[in-house]
């Protein structure tokens, strides 16, 4: 099994931090996985939140309970979709294929990742929406915690026979 | 630069391919790595379906102009969402981190691949839902191609400064 494969059944959602932030490199390399997923119609729409402050983390651990681990993780980032380059309704695809780079990016790196789904969930829209003055044409998707983590999980088996399907859908 | 960055770097939407079919073995490594991305509240929604028969290829060619070289890639995997498993809206989403990790497997594979928009284009989503007899409860996402590459493309650079936000955006 190559690394690629091996990264991708090894990442897991990570809730538990040591609280250490990680460095400015590696949260640029992780962004910069997130740039390189594609995109319909090449119409790059995604763009990057980063928030690191203490106040605004602690707000969102409140505001947002699936992002609660956020304090510890140290670094969010709102993953954002922009509707003025939305040709054809693809902007939680777009964003969706960036968060996932960004995930292998950080495991690849030793750095855990978690996650957090916003989009179509319209309280954590608005709640990001205010606490990072987010304009009307931007689309807060998801939010990707990252930091050291502190828990380590076993890969699963996850392939399921009976989910896949050939030609026609068997039931 | 570990072997994960550069495969999330070089990957490139393929649409030439050789004619060549990819062998079954890769074709289920490439569906694991899908099973291995991350879904809602682990609901586990995605479900796939391989289609490979020439009369079924022919005619997504006609119906999806952006799938049109699925006849030349040999194989197009339909990723669709359980709306029965789906309690937030996170289908979409779910469907899309599954894509992500199966061109992130092909590229890693050497696999040419092509993601394919479907929903919510509902003349695509109810194409595919016909082709393949998919029942009501189940939404085809997005569809991938998958072949041996006949085109090599360089990796541009992506990293946008402006599309990278502290704390607040900023216009």
């Amino acid at each position: 099994m190559n690394e690629v494969l091996k990264t991708i059944r090894n990442r897991r959602s990570i809730r538990k931090f040591t609280g250490e932030i990680i460095s400015d490199e590696t949260l640029k390399t992780i962004l910069e996985a997130g740039f390189y997923a594609p995109t319909a119609r090449n119409m790059r729409p995604t763009h990057f939140i980063v928030v690191r402050g203490s106040e605004k983390l602690s707000l969102m651990a409140e505001a947002m309970p699936n992002a609660r681990y956020c304090t510890e993780a140290g670094t969010a980032v709102v993953v954002c979709g922009d509707r003025e380059k939305d040709v054809d309704g693809y902007l939680t695809e777009d964003a969706s294929a960036a968060i996932m780079n960004m995930l292998l990016a950080a495991e690849s790196l030793g750095v855990g990742s978690l996650w957090c789904g916003v989009y179509p969930r319209d309280e954590r829209v608005e709640f990001l929406r205010i606490m990072c003055s987010i304009p009307e044409n931007i689309l807060p998707v998801g939010v990707v915690l990252l930091g050291v983590p502190a828990e380590q999980k076993p890969a699963p088996e996850l392939y399921e026979e009976e989910k896949v399907h050939f030609e026609v859908w068997e039931a």
